[in-house]
């Protein structure tokens, strides 16, 4: 059988949690969808041999490095890909754009807004597209929630309110892995999850003016264990070691838009395995969105006759709905999975169309701004701008 | 049928919506429960006779009044029953407990914390059992709640998070009512529903230690109507006066205690027409709980077996729920207006008890303090200490 | 203060759980309505002086009788109202229609078909205005459910399912009530619950053709406990007594519109305290409703645009909304007893108005002719047709 | 790298909506688990080569075959899958059976029980594996269902209620599918839906006894469209032909454990995309599903301490649930298509073990049982024995 379509040649570096969505989302794209480029998982990098080849092989990636830097020095390489802890971003990324290979990376963009932008000046500089992963805004809902504002549908927005709620590290004995140490993450469910909402902000409602938060640790010491990736790790209760980031942030905003903003990130609400949720209430009407029941969008439209206004539960697994005709038939749900071959997809086209997709380093310079922003105010207990930064 | 339990007489000043709601929660109260002491309604006042006798009539009252200091005079009266606009409250609270009343006011207690303070020294000083109607507190779901949190079932609690979402007011055609003057009701959303959640979280989670918000006034003009109570008024369109209050406030807060606190109170969400939802997440368990479903709660128990932990949906129907076995089967709901029947309840054998049943005036001037605090916090742009005030 | 609205005078015969709601509904009617009719609870009767005697102090009825057949006898009473066990139905009703008295009656009708259908020919020979308390029909949200059906909304019905799931008896200590004596109670869950759903699909989908259905009692002996009114009894564990009627039924139908019917009623779904619900799916629209979250109503328009499609949720609690105005601002929900004021509402002002309300007992005669059907098709394994009975 | 799985070689006959989400679990299947075997996409076949060549290069088969005989010809093949229409199942098993090839098949396992007894014996004779893709019994939340009803935390079941609503075929313009020609499918919504949730009453509560049914097509005649599969068709309007099967059928069932059924499957269900739920009640729990929200399954459990009753509803995404685990952090859903990962799973280390998995053919061969007695049920209109088929 013939095929002659373009290949794009993936290089990974890391390949814990994102690396496992980010290499399933390069084996389904050509499967569902019909990209421009059609993926080659060329070559995985990590340090630990027999762990990286393991990956390598359960992955299903051509080959593996142990120093990332070989990735990058490789001919056979299009496109870097980096989902390191987040304290390596900035220097792989710089590296792999000094090298013209397009990058797509694991948010938040780095550990410092300085950092950042580095990145975001080495992209610009060598001309190669660059994409950051804030998957949630390729849910099929989600985009149906960004049509319906572009197209007028919701009017002026009154209000964005979003929780980003967990619970994996409730437990004291959870052991202070590398998420929960400063130098290594930047911060703590501000970056982590807390970036995710804010990224869904700008992107439905637009740029934050201004912020006020708060971050608190509520558990200040945890068992020292393995600090290398992944969410869970066995610990060793016989050493404490000092959490050096936040446990959870609460903040408030003033968009440019005149909007309000509620937020809250914490990993700390019980019984909140992932709940990513969102409100909007605007002039025309109001959406909600769930993560944990991502397939549907809730839709207010204030002029629907009356005594039959409400909520509509919009299932958005139709054909008429974003990516999702690319699937099952109606009713039959995806998953968290597939808001990574939506983004996956788009770079890829963003490539082959020499268009550059968002969400991009540019977002991730203003989604670290913000971040920068949040952890200033929580210092100095004032709003503080954002463009201050 | 003979019958001697001892009555208790209510003189109510004012018969709009609160009124309504008071006057059936008299009639209804000793039909479902057995309180110590037996209500009569005595008399209502109001200005214009034609609508307060018709009021009195409707809802039962025995006789009218013209002038509120009728009432005060009234030696058959035991109880006053404020549920005038707020601007009222502080000169009738404090003229019946001069005059040895008991006192019930609708919230908030006062325009201003000077006020409120002025009311509580009052009923303090003439020894007279006073309550405020946050009457959210006997849904029993919410008492469900408390008894958890009581009992050490939720244990530290680290976050509180509450909605209260109207849209009443998002048409610009809607009238300038007294709620949006500043002069008769204080502020808007953050006195009329954000007490209800600052009371909430008072008696759930204890007390604020500092908050920071902002209020904004969406709809900075609206056509004059009738200035009069209600929550509904035909508008003039020809003339339009300046709204002077808050259309929507978000504040996060940070308790005694250590929670993080995230509030918003808006009457600008579309859909949302009476939603007043909080939610808790504690060391041991979380809670949620919403108005719009007030007879469910939803409870999260983390040392429930592995594999089957989850969101209980309890429907508090039955008769080990508090107050629900007055009513009907199990599953069979009650709705809005039986909270009130609940708070008087505890008012009225707070009485024949002699002992001060809450919320009270004190807890009427704590939440005004933290009102106060985020108004101010609104204006300074900083974090304020509640105790400052 | 003058009132010249003329009077309707009750007698009640029983005073159980149904004598609760109803009387309450007459006192509450007055305060929320403006009926023609204003109702004056004359008196109550039991065989049990101390019972009927605190009941009616408790209530509110003016005197009470020890025996039904006074209240009949009685010259200032205008209606009677039958809230006894369904074995006395027939007599009292009869006797009571002889007597020129208006008629309103707990469901089911009778014990048997024969009995409902002398009951029907006594009232309409005595020309006087009877109802049956199907009261779930009077749901603000049913009524909207109604509304649209017949506005030609949902077009042509193809299939109704309707659940009653209740768990009250599921302890096997649970003793023999009357409610599991077919000799007091005529049947089971079919008769109690059952009956509702048919009346529900009566309402709003037409007549039944033919039905076919089974009956199972799950705990065939119980401890013999008081056998008196009343949903829970203490139990006397050391005699066992048979029980007589269905635990559970279920079972399908045509209707002679050519709707499908599926439905269950049951007393063994453990988790489901009163859980009454109905889908209607038609080829324009589809409908659902569950009484635990009775305010609501959730609707699907099949010509809502394309990618916007989804059931609504709409909380009927606006003005617009059937009775709804009559009570609070939208969404402060209102409950189980408010059904019983509907229904009493529109049974006064058929009274006044000389116009015979529904559902009446034409109507419970009917609803017994599906009972009956079900009951002969549970015994003969076959479908029957329910007009050969 | 060294890979020295032993491999399992797949020949595919048939590339609709089923083929995709089966080439989709073969490819899928390595990537997050284990199994025993490591599937080889060899061949798929289709009678249209452009369209199935164009079908194996998306879908990463290594060759096509455009007779499927020669599929099962081939020595390289050491699974013959079946996913073409209804009619062709039992030929096709059967030569596959004969060659001894392990078979994989779509449900409904035939057009007759006579068929699906063949297919039986061939498999039984020769040897070898065989299932039937019953998907649904694969969603982790089932799974758990199965687990509590098995360690005997739900007790003896007293109801199994299911919906499988659809919507898709309501518009009369919708063409004349294979899917609704009796001689292609069998019959319509009783076997391509309805047959799911026999199926699953079989999984969790075990065999059926007695069955009566009705059916009903409620557009009789529909525009004559494309024959070949997939479920939307572009429709030729100036012809109409009659469409054969059932749209919608409802049901009532004992089953030998003396559980009560009732079931209900169809497609003019306006809204429903592809509502798939069940309710189990039994003496000591109740169990809701619904695969709209897949991944939750809502428990109650009745000696949950008294106050704190009420349905769980439990995220089942953890690393506790069955097959949870091999996916992604708790809360990070999964969709439709994983369940069929699974269920290849559970094939393959039946293969490697040599162990026969369910559900089987002996289990289609039931579910056929069931199928045949509801229609004739349908025709007599009585109940009819399953095991007199």
């Amino acid at each position: 059988m013939g095929v002659s379509k373009k290949e794009i040649r993936i290089g990974m570096i890391g390949y814990q949690f994102m690396g496992k969505a980010h290499s399933h989302a390069y084996r389904d794209l050509p499967f569902y969808f019909d990209p421009k480029l059609k993926p080659v998982l060329k070559v995985v990098s990590g340090r630990n041999e027999s762990a990286v080849s393991e990956a390598a092989e359960k992955m299903g990636w051509e080959s593996y490095e142990l120093d990332w830097r070989k990735v990058i020095e490789r001919d056979d390489i299009d496109v870097v890909d980096i989902v390191t802890p987040n304290h390596t971003h900035a220097e792989i990324a710089i590296a792999a754009a000094e090298a013209g290979k397009h990058i797509i990376t694991e948010k938040p963009l780095a550990l410092t807004l300085d950092e950042a932008r580095q990145m975001y000046e080495a992209v610009k500089k060598n001309k190669v597209k660059h994409m950051i992963c804030h998957n949630y805004r390729f849910a099929p809902a989600v985009q149906v929630a960004k049509k319906l504002i572009e197209d007028g549908r919701i009017g002026k927005i009154y209000h964005f309110r979003a929780n980003y709620l967990q619970d994996f590290i409730m437990d004291p004995e959870f052991p202070l892995v590398w998420r929960l140490k400063k130098e290594v993450s930047g911060s703590g469910s501000l970056g982590d999850i807390g970036a995710h909402s804010i990224d869904l902000a700008r992107f439905l409602v637009g740029e934050f003016d201004e912020v006020v938060g708060t971050m608190e640790t509520f558990i200040k010491e945890r068992p020292i264990g393995e600090m290398a990736g992944g969410l869970s790790a066995k610990s060793d209760k016989s050493t404490l070691g000092e959490v050096t980031v936040d446990d959870a942030v609460t903040f408030i905003a003033r968009f440019e838009s005149g909007t309000l903003g509620t937020f809250e990130a914490t990993r700390f609400a019980g019984g909140n395995r992932n709940k990513n949720k969102f409100e909007i209430n605007g002039e025309k009407g109001s959406i909600r969105w769930d993560m944990e029941n991502m397939n549907n969008l809730e839709v207010y439209i204030a002029d629907d006759e009356p005594g039959l206004q409400g909520f509509r539960l919009i299932n958005c697994t139709e054909e008429v709905h974003p990516y999702a005709g690319a699937y099952w038939p109606p009713g039959h749900i995806i998953g968290y999975e597939h808001t990574f071959i939506h983004l996956i997809y788009e770079f890829f086209n963003g490539i082959a169309d020499n268009q550059q997709p968002a969400p991009n380093f540019e977002d991730g310079v203003k989604n670290q701004q913000v971040l920068t922003a949040i952890e200033e105010s929580s210092k100095s207990k004032r709003w503080v701008k954002v463009s201050d930064f």
